[in-house]
């Protein structure tokens, strides 16, 4: 790890709301040479479109591009950002690696991370997650007390949901998208329809939060949950 | 809820430093007259202490203080916090209440939201929680994929914590404080121990990450957690 090589920011922007980003985030996103964030094929990034007022025009970018078809994208894709980042950090400059939300909160940013920890610096900037964004929005408490919570994406199959929902209290359903009737048909098998929320596009001008019971399209946005809170209640009085 | 009456804001101030604010909690907080925050019984208040640069001498503060003692704090201190709350509200003052991490990721806020909530205007501004905040630390990937995260709170027995543990991915188990000796015991008998990383004070100067085996302590600060990852890899390179 030679100390004139590049540092590498993992840098959380957080949901959506460009308001939602850390000072952090902002001093760091102002300060490197290169910026870099995930892109569909084609088309504009979300992570950058979520701090384009603060990308002055001298730095370089760097668009790591996805195609967008259902399941895991190529590795070859990881590879080659890892080498480009790579390059730029061993010419000796810093590099921001936007990621929409939080870097660990599922995401890109750790196949990129696994390609070049033990190789270069990098720092980890936690951001604002969609799970507590969505949840402020629907004004819904997450986890009081003794609660628990849980993060279950709707790619899983019926049986491993439903494990998940009944060994638990609160709970966030991710990765909607054409998953939406299976999630509705678990929720409505343990009871549950009536209490959940569904939110998309949480702190953007286009959000939307409703009863999960009285919606009736079959397909979600990428950029969408539900939420299922069974709060006992801090003190007995919600 | 009358037009003339002053908002609450729920404020997310993140996980402890203070370059993890949002940038709308800075604006709120320098926006409003009035200034709440959780505090123990005698001493500084760590939500306050977060923001303490961005507030001004002309902001009335209203510090809602909590006796140190375990179990939950009796009812009257948050029946007289929103009363307190809504007496500010009623003079049409805007009241920022201060919340440590995510307002509605543990923490006192919720108390006080079901208490005012349809009689005042109260928007909620999620913050950088102390999950994500200690996954960056510690460079643990929280979810990626298929994966799942249960975040369990060290404070139910036993049987409960095992029960979360095995039914999901990644997990974090948060309020350790003298529950240290039951998780480590629950995690060495599901061979989890060896993965399991500890972290306290996340974000702060005092930050410390370590192997949970190889610590010799059976106490643990309120500020604490462990995560245990079990990742199967986003590519199945990690």
């Amino acid at each position: 790890m030679p100390a004139e090589s590049g540092r590498l920011y993992g840098l959380g922007v957080g949901p959506g709301d460009p308001e939602l980003l850390t000072l952090k985030a902002l001093r760091l996103l102002r300060a490197v040479p290169v910026v870099a964030y995930p892109a569909p094929e084609n088309g504009d990034s979300f992570a950058r479109s979520i701090v384009a007022a603060w990308i002055e025009g001298h730095q370089c970018e760097i668009a790591i591009r996805f195609p967008m078809r259902p399941g895991p994208p190529p590795v070859e894709i990881y590879d080659g950002a890892a080498a480009e980042l790579a390059a730029q950090l061993d010419a000796g400059h810093d590099v921001a690696l936007l990621c929409q939300g939080d870097p660990l909160f599922y995401g890109s940013f750790v196949n990129v991370f696994t390609r070049l920890v033990g190789r270069y610096r990098i720092e980890i900037v936690p951001g604002v997650s969609s799970v507590t964004a969505c949840a402020a929005a629907a004004e819904i408490p997450l986890l009081s007390r003794d609660e628990t919570l849980a993060v279950i994406p709707a790619t899983l199959d019926e049986d491993q949901i439903t494990a998940q929902l009944t060994a638990g209290d609160t709970a966030a359903i991710v990765k909607l998208g054409r998953h939406l009737p299976k999630v509705r048909r678990v929720l409505n098998r343990l009871g549950l329809l009536e209490t959940a929320v569904y939110v998309d596009h949480a702190t953007l001008p286009t959000q939307r939060v409703a009863l999960l019971s009285v919606m009736e399209s079959d397909e979600a946005p990428y950029f969408s949950m539900v939420l299922i809170a069974r709060s006992r209640g801090a003190d007995g009085r919600s």
